[in-house]
């Protein structure tokens, strides 16, 4: 199977990581609008216009499945892409909801979303979540940390600051929806900040978690082709993907 | 006298501050690129490309100046617009690089110059202050501070430690050049670390040097009409300047 994985920037390649170690693609498409990132803080109007474009450029590709990899994007514009493309799309909130269900045992667990502004406007975790009854939500816009991945700031003083500035007033959560494909690169530091008992649900695992239970996958795919496109500097992303995935 | 500012965002609203302080136009529109905000990671061409289109929205008034508050854009696309615009385009790398040269007595004085990605590695500020013979320069990507301005945290915890993450290793200098619009809202903090014998260099002031010693303002405009334009929610725009500028 052909895969197109959308993401506003560099984030969705630990999307791809999470694809690429349970070998389920055959050939995947990475397409980062690096010329426009970030999404997050942009309203929903550019978002969709910036999504429909990202399902113009893939179907110069014969694709069986597109993942959007930005949560921001899933949150926002995922009905108005499946509606232009011409195969399923998969968005990592949807994933992401389901992954947390699976995690928890009870329906009063507090669940803590994190996201950038406009995932966390848009509400889309927290009406997924109490579709599924979970009511003892908390929700935190946190767009430092995505500033903080791009410097490679992963821990130490200003992310212990950080840390402290947004959750100083939150209860410890039993799971934390890592709801910007940013922050998996700061889980140690959430973990060691939340103690070992509070549950990281992390996007690119949510979307294999999904995946498998979805679709068909019949072989293990451990030659998966791989292309990477930009819409500025790709160069500088096949760079990180190099770094990121050991490609 | 009718003037067009120009921003990637909302940092520029900081110069703006400045001409509005001083008096000197009747008119002023500003355009912030907010769909497209930040460039201080993009890359030269891109810049280009944004800073050309911006002329060309300011070709709908009848300006007699374009100011460039914007570092990244001064020190990468200010020759283009240059060429395009019908009018004077000054930009704050130039005018900074010479309220630098006013604000110091010595050419041997250490000066430390802050700006994104893309400014310092235009090398524009250094560029300039070598061809005035200064030569002991440092320069330093800052980005982090960008974030920590738009969330509108200007000091506390992540700004101390932010601040010595970027320069525990670094001398103090005899100037500071705030070579970002966003900067000058972290003054305090810069002056407090850096102690009060450190000369910041603030590109609204150092605009408003550079246009008293070049353009005549033979009367003070004390009620000034205001614009603002964004490509992106002008709402949000016209509320933030309201509250900076007290507009």
């Amino acid at each position: 199977m052909k895969v197109g994985v959308f993401d506003s920037g560099i984030g969705g390649l630990t999307v791809v990581k999470s694809l690429l170690e349970h070998q389920l693609f055959e050939e995947i498409i990475y397409f980062g609008d690096t010329a426009r990132v970030p999404y997050g803080s942009k309203d929903k109007n550019t978002i969709i216009r910036y999504a429909i474009e990202a399902v113009e450029f893939f179907k110069n590709f014969q694709l069986d499945m597109i993942i959007v990899a930005c949560n921001s994007v899933s949150a926002y514009a995922l009905a108005e892409m499946q509606e232009s493309a011409h195969c399923p799309v998969i968005g990592v909130v949807e994933a992401g909801v389901l992954a947390t269900q699976n995690a928890l045992e009870k329906k009063d667990a507090n669940i803590l979303i994190l996201g950038t502004n406009a995932t966390i406007n848009s509400k889309a975790y927290e009406n997924g979540l109490k579709n599924l009854d979970f009511q003892n939500l908390q929700a935190k816009a946190t767009p430092l940390f995505v500033s903080l991945v791009e410097e490679e700031i992963f821990d130490g003083a200003i992310v212990e600051a950080t840390l402290q500035h947004y959750f100083h007033k939150l209860s410890h959560p039993d799971a934390l929806i890592l709801g910007c494909t940013h922050f998996p690169l700061l889980a140690t530091s959430f973990q060691n900040y939340f103690g070992k008992e509070t549950k990281l649900i992390h996007s690119g695992d949510a979307i294999v978690e999904y995946l498998e239970r979805t679709f068909d996958f019949p072989t293990k795919q451990t030659h998966p082709s791989l292309q990477f496109f930009a819409s500025e500097n790709p160069e500088a992303l096949r760079l990180i993907a190099k770094k990121w995935l050991n490609v």
